[in-house]
């Protein structure tokens, strides 16, 4: 792992939405690196360190996970309660970033503390703003937990 | 409780800040109200209607708890304990906002089940950007728990 780096790590299964966070993430911000992975199974994998990821320098501790909730393999849901029962892994802030705003998924994505739930909006400028301002928050302004 | 208000409950001691806070946050948003406490037993008592916050009306319930660490009478830690345990109160998403940097308490709030933890700029301009932000992400983006 390089030095001064920020990863995030983005679990997303629409190539088309991934594309674009990782751009708008790493735009203009030479020391952002988006790690994508696109089910939930490698989801864990990455962050257990395990199967194609079990070399540290591979999967480097994320500063966030940006976490969608549909996904093959193994649900969103589920990722965020393994994230959040896990000793090392559970102070990584967890932001769900999916395109459902049905209100059993937000309640359960809270109940299973997600630090925060955003709806992707269907509107590219909106989206890009979004991706922007989350980037700065959670990048910029937050405090990194020490893992 | 009037319909289409965001309230925020602003836990801090220091008059200073909780203005430029109140101020920052209602800048522009006729919509947004800011209710401010300035110790820790005040935020408990508004977040379980008791005491001077007994009618629903004085104590509608937050989108944000925006929280000090360092605070009269209970201690922000305690504050954000009894929320994260506390049914109807959990989904609430909990800001620390504070001047420690103390990694004790970094890793003391995320353990806590806070969502996110700032820490306040020396700088003025700096601040008040910062609250800028913040309102963006937790009163605009971030979807709102059903509590």
């Amino acid at each position: 792992m390089e030095a001064g780096r920020i990863n995030v790590l983005l679990v997303e299964d629409n190539p088309a939405h991934a594309e674009l966070v990782t751009r708008s993430l790493e735009e203009n911000r030479t020391q952002i690196r988006v790690h994508h992975v696109s089910d939930g199974e490698a989801a864990i994998d990455y962050l257990m360190r395990q199967g194609r990821f079990s070399q540290p320098e591979t999967s480097p501790r994320p500063e966030v996970i940006l976490l969608d909730l549909r996904l093959p393999k193994i649900d969103g849901l589920e990722v965020l309660r393994t994230v959040k029962s896990t000793n090392g892994l559970r102070r990584i802030p967890v932001v769900v970033l999916t395109t459902s705003a049905a209100e059993p998924d937000v309640s359960r994505a809270y109940e299973l503390h997600a630090n925060s739930y955003l709806v992707k909006p269907v509107d590219y400028s909106k989206f890009t703003r979004l991706m922007h301002q989350l980037g700065f928050y959670w990048l910029e302004w937050n405090e990194r937990p020490n893992l």
